[in-house]
């Protein structure tokens, strides 16, 4: 790969969402990312979704553009063995990834010793080192009491606290790469993942809300919050969201539906001024049936041609099967999607990272390897051992290659 | 502020969340990042939360750490303005970090010409630069048809998709800047926020799951999908999430609930093996039976004590009124948390960078400028402007100061 952050050495021990996410994002801009995992196999080997050989695409999906060793670290050797890899020498090597508890032979201390100048980078729970997924910690955020039309919690699907925080481990190498290219010093990182969900709460005014205001959000379903936009069905049922948050926006919605006469009976009957945001929420049930008798007199197609003439901006609700089959932007006319060959799962659409650095051509988009796949070749390249050393790792089941 | 991106300038045009965010990220790590906006505000300086006097809470939490100069760009005067702060000389300077499109004035050619080692960060709706929203991005995905327990569509609440981008952002950004470090070159970078949500998906194994299972994944309410994990309610009408993801976690909630005996027995009644997560979630139903008769018998307090104990992965449903009065995690207890006196609105708990960075003290944490706090102090610093010259433009309307 001839990615922006080609030459950077990272060694990942990681299991789940965020922690391998990062690793990706970074292998995707060209980095040379080694993923080290139990022979058979870490806790998120076989993580749904899964096909019908229990091969899971989750993990195929977040270990792209890795290399891959399978070693026993449970045992001293096998243990030596990461050690090694991660105090390797070089400028851009030194660079250790982990959501393992950073303790014992893996603690910043004894892994320092090795490697003064190391990056250790280590996700925790919270705070506090407790284990927290991101499940348990969405709910104890305030979202799901917030998300639907009542007071029943209703839990996020997409394991959004993961994901962000994946990005922002991201932003923690970087940073501290760069710290240490500019003074040469080394450092212990860490991120706990409850505490991106507190920062974001509160980024966001969440906590600002509460402590100002004095009262906690109404729920508001899938109306947009302190402005106008929901959900609208159209005559043929489709269902399509609109977004009405900023004036420019809420304009072209009024002339696309050619609402406006109704509109403004209706600001001048409640007294406010529809061109503001706020007012435009207070006035979201009476504009929301405004705006819902015009889409049930046009089928989707017809709405389509419209709110595309005016420029509103929309989206249509629809599954990933629908997106798949009707979406360019989801398929390979997109570049950033290949179809890719995914190793003991088959071919399907994969996609590469989503920035598009000008500088720089698009990287290939790669497989994530099968577990064990570059085990002989990274003991060989980065730790100079011979075939008769490696041969007896192998034999004494402290490493591992390809399963069966 | 001392922290690690101290020295680095950055210039963001910007409205709402991911552009913004990715600003506050660089200051809250010590850039001197300066937002500018139109005279009276941008698009979105009446986002809410506000508060009764209108003020945004939302605002005041995504602009965190910077400096506001607000200046009239419609005008030459006012462009010109903006264009010496992008391409202000320096090694840390000349980056422009901008949600606006990047045409006319703002066009990268029009820039570059100032500053040829330009980074120019440019975020778009989708590839094909049309407007979209995290609200209209995230119907196309799939999420609000399997969030929940049926077929009815429901919105997130937080904007996943803006904050997954803007994190992404602030890896493009270091990842440029390390790029001009090491070969002296500049470039234009961009992202699309529907290419995010799309790359997002992939990597999660949703595309993979359609393309080679051929079906769309099924609604499974507040279930963790193929593992076991759901809210229980207790004796007392609590609600809590539990994570039985891994068999480690599966098998503290055994224990903890005391439920091994029925667990095993329904394992031999079914033929599943519930030591593996996917027989977990396909015997969910009588698991989940299992669990909550447990629940029934214990109020929370009582169930916190045994789930405490026995090391279970778990969290409680709460308001985000509830996680501030209860939760010392989020108060000042926490380290990421200063209560911060916001210049216009008030008094409350504010969040620093979650990222720890153990080479150098964690940053105090710092309010969101009024609007146009900094004018006349970035035209004298970074512009070298005379008073007299300052007075002009503020007279001339093309700057503006605080306001009222």
């Amino acid at each position: 790969m001839q990615g922006i952050l080609k030459g950077l050495r990272v060694i990942e021990g990681s299991a789940f969402v965020a922690a391998p996410s990062c690793g990706m994002a970074l292998a995707q801009m060209g980095a040379d990312v080694i993923r080290f995992d139990m022979i058979g196999g870490g806790l998120d080997y076989r993580r749904w979704p899964v096909d019908e050989n229990n091969q899971s695409m989750f993990w195929a999906g977040v270990n792209k553009g890795k290399r891959s060793i399978a070693v026993d670290f449970r045992k001293p050797e096998g243990r030596e063995i990461i050690t090694r890899l991660i105090a390797h020498p070089g400028d851009e090597a030194g660079i250790f990834l982990t959501n393992f508890p950073a303790r014992g032979w893996l603690s910043d201390e004894n892994l320092r010793k090795h490697r003064e100048d190391l990056i250790y980078f280590n996700l925790t729970g919270d705070r506090h080192g407790s284990s927290a997924v991101d499940y348990t910690v969405n709910c104890e955020m305030g979202f799901p009491y917030t998300t639907g039309e009542d007071q029943q919690p209703i839990n996020h699907v997409l394991p959004t606290w993961d994901v962000i925080t994946g990005q922002m481990i991201v932003t923690g190498v970087l940073a501290a790469e760069r710290h240490r290219r500019l003074t040469g010093e080394g450092q212990f990182v860490e991120l706990a993942l409850k505490d991106v969900a507190l920062a974001t709460l509160g980024n966001l005014g969440y906590i600002g809300e509460v402590m100002v205001n004095g009262h906690d959000r109404p729920n508001c379903g899938n109306n947009i919050y302190g402005a106008f936009g929901r959900d609208f069905m159209t005559a043929d049922g489709e269902r399509v969201m609109l977004s009405g948050i900023t004036l420019g926006q809420w304009k072209t919605i009024c002339k696309a539906c050619e609402i406006q006469p109704q509109v403004d009976a209706l600001a001048a009957s409640l007294g406010l001024d529809l061109n503001r945001e706020g007012d435009r929420y207070r006035a979201r049930e009476s504009l929301n049936e405004i705006v819902a008798g015009w889409f049930e007199q046009h089928d989707f197609a017809q709405a389509k041609q419209k709110l595309d003439d005016g420029g509103v901006c929309w989206g249509k609700y629809r599954s990933v099967s629908e997106l798949i089959s009707h979406d360019p932007d989801c398929s390979t006319d997109n570049p950033l999607f290949q179809m890719l060959e995914q190793p003991g799962i088959g071919s399907y659409l994969a996609a590469g990272h989503p920035l598009n650095f000008g500088a720089l051509p698009r990287e290939e988009v790669v497989s994530a390897p099968l577990l064990g796949a570059h085990t002989d070749e990274i003991l060989t390249e980065c730790l100079g051992m011979s075939s008769a050393e490696i041969g007896q790792l192998h034999d004494r089941k402290i490493v591992a290659g390809i399963e069966g």
